[in-house]
């Protein structure tokens, strides 16, 4: 007979297997309405747990407001709560429809999204696109008439230049960019210069012998690629959220398969424990803030690109980047322990994905539920921060609090049985 | 009374300022005849201080009769071989034209080189082109179609779209491209990665709306930078030619402002010590063969990439380079040290070119001959290792003899006075 933990560890390297092994293709660049499973015009996505409107408060609710004002739903913001409130608009959680979401995550019919396929799998993954260096994004709960002209400059003129050029080039291997990208100063969740450029280069050859109407768009486009290091968080993210999907669903694992944050504390989902949520209070949060903010400035407002520490990236590759000492604040020394923590708590490691500064040692690879709880090490996130006021005030490393894997253990014992107690060596 | 320490020290501190305030443009791309000063079209430039080619001998002699081949200026090698000999065909040092060599360090008339020239100063630096990934390499001492196909590719495709690319652009600024790619994995000398791609995006924008004629070319050429990760290393060698040369001729600077190697071994020149070479013999060497070599099959055949080296790159930022364990062997740790041991020859830091994993300090810069000879460290090379059969075998890390050091500080103290004993503390 197998025993409890030895049912666990096979699980668990069958989701660290699917971890390593799914295989990005990004496909296409369409509007979440033609794409997104279950998006309807009416819809606006968010961050977190789905809940209703009425739980949602402070910036995470402007920038829900604010989606359905930018989508024409509503006039002004009277109207967009009272129609949100009501239902008339509805408000979904971005998990539930195949997509992730940069801190507030708002998604709505209109936006352009990232479609990005399993080659391995077949199943899909989504994000909508970088706003642009400004601090004030509608993501960040920021809205205006310039926030509102970003977010048309990327209907008009980035998503379907790119999406051409993905077309034509019939698809962009995300893996082969992910991988090197750690080679080249990435985290791939704070840092995202060497992806954005090597994605940059992929793009190109598809956009020579353009018209010379659409020469000016294509323009337009490489000057926003050469400005947005950031541009390719959205597309690891569609990535991750494709693989933690794909490692989702695994009998009797403990392996965590997503974790989100909203206005109201963390969360995360396991594998081998369907889609119910385990929820706990907000996480902590060392960081470093823009010119003229202080750590009181610091607004929750939600964030799911913590899906790429899920499937190893950003913090658990932190070793990878030490350029990012001037962004999100720390040491060189203090990000290599804390990268050597992850794998304390981690069922395995990535075969494809190494850090050079570890001698290519595969990174720390699906969060292990009673590890985690075993050594009250808390999976480090690199996440950009929000202000009371909206916009990015700053960046930094969260910390997930253990409350979310203790309610986790609790429910694996109840459906599994107890193997608490031979999870080791500790 | 100034004292000799003192001169020294105010002379160092001119030439690190220089090398840190030399501001590298590419500004044209041109056959060599066309810029490179005193080019003749019976000329082949070599690298290592000037001597008559019966001096040369295996590889660098074959390299040098296969560029008079290349050239056109000798059907086969016996014709080549007499003429050289007999002077109707010219061998030169290419540091006496602006130029440094890479390996053997070929150049004749026809062939394209990289113009920079220095916003500050106005003086230029030359290179010209990696040939490619190839092993088989004309700067490696090998020949044949296969070669010569590569070397016409570049005159025909790569030099003139990339040529025309600049001058739209009205020339492109390498030091931002430089002092990112050390934020991006790439030390510039044996690691280009980074570096090839921020070059290659900026010549983007000015390659969009080209004829359906110029299109195919276009596409070749992003073909070959797509593929060529070492294509940057010729900016940086022409970049670093104009950067070392600006800090030459330093009164009493004990400063290296060159190095070369060549057939007979290692050279150094000093800024305050004029052109003459301080020669040594070959350097010894530490590194990694491609599959199927041996140690015994390392052939020197002449090298002044270690231009880099000279102005605070390469070996000297090593440890912005991790990734390069996988090709030329080492780990992290090893270059760690190698690379915090240049602060202790060098006489400043760079103000520009920091190294992530140091909490960004800049590179070590400027070798001072005395420190060398007081420490007996060695300046460290990242560098190509060629065969005796001609090609690229491996890569590795060499350290350049005292010899040349000693060499050069007994000229100093014969020309400007004794200053050995006052240079500490050590």
């Amino acid at each position: 007979m197998v025993s409890s933990r030895e049912r666990l560890e096979r699980a668990n390297a069958t989701v660290v297997e699917r971890f390593c092994t799914a295989d990005p293709v990004l496909v296409d660049v369409l509007p979440a309405i033609e794409v997104v499973p279950g998006m309807r015009p009416n819809l606006v996505l968010t961050s977190g747990p789905p809940r209703a409107f009425d739980d949602f408060d402070d910036g995470q609710r402007n920038a829900i407001v604010y989606g359905a004002m930018f989508e024409g739903l509503a006039e002004n913001r009277e109207i967009a709560e009272g129609k949100l409130s009501s239902g008339e608009i509805d408000v979904g959680a971005c998990h539930d429809h195949g997509c992730v979401g940069s801190v507030a995550g708002i998604y709505t019919a209109s936006m352009p999204v990232f479609v990005v396929e399993n080659a391995k799998g077949g199943n899909r993954g989504f994000c909508n696109f970088y706003e642009g260096e400004s601090h004030r994004r509608l993501n960040y709960g920021s809205y205006g008439d310039d926030v509102r002209r970003n977010l048309l400059f990327i209907q008009d003129v980035l998503a379907p230049v790119i999406g051409r050029a993905v077309r034509r080039a019939g698809g962009i291997a995300l893996k082969p960019i992910l991988r090197r990208a750690l080679h080249m100063g990435d985290e791939l969740h704070s840092r995202n210069t060497a992806a954005t450029l090597l994605f940059t280069r992929e793009l190109f050859p598809h956009m020579l012998g353009v018209t010379s109407e659409e020469e000016a768009r294509a323009r337009q486009t490489l000057e926003f690629l050469a400005k947005s290091d950031y541009f390719f968080l959205r597309l690891s993210m569609a990535s991750s959220k494709m693989t933690a999907d794909f490692g989702h669903g695994v009998e009797a694992s403990s392996v965590v398969s997503a974790m989100t944050m909203s206005c109201r504390g963390a969360a995360i989902r396991v594998s081998g424990l369907g889609d119910r949520w385990f929820q706990g209070p907000h996480p902590t949060l060392e960081g470093k803030l823009f010119e003229g903010f202080t750590m009181d400035d610091v607004a929750w407002m939600g964030g799911e690109s913590i899906i790429n520490e899920t499937v190893g990236l950003g913090g658990f590759a932190q070793a990878a980047a030490f350029p990012l000492q001037a962004y999100q604040g720390g040491s060189p020394q203090a990000m290599i322990k804390m990268n050597l923590e992850m794998y304390e708590i981690t069922a395995g490691e990535h075969t494809d994905f190494g850090i050079p500064y570890f001698g290519y040692r595969g990174a720390p690879l699906g969060i292990d539920i009673f590890k985690v709880v075993a050594t009250s090490i808390r999976p480090c996130v690199d996440a950009g921060l929000a202000g009371k006021d909206g916009g990015q005030i700053g960046a930094g490393v969260l910390r997930i609090p253990l409350e979310c894997f203790r309610a986790a253990v609790s429910t694996y014992e109840e459906t599994y049985g107890s193997v608490m107690r031979s999870v080791g060596p500790l």
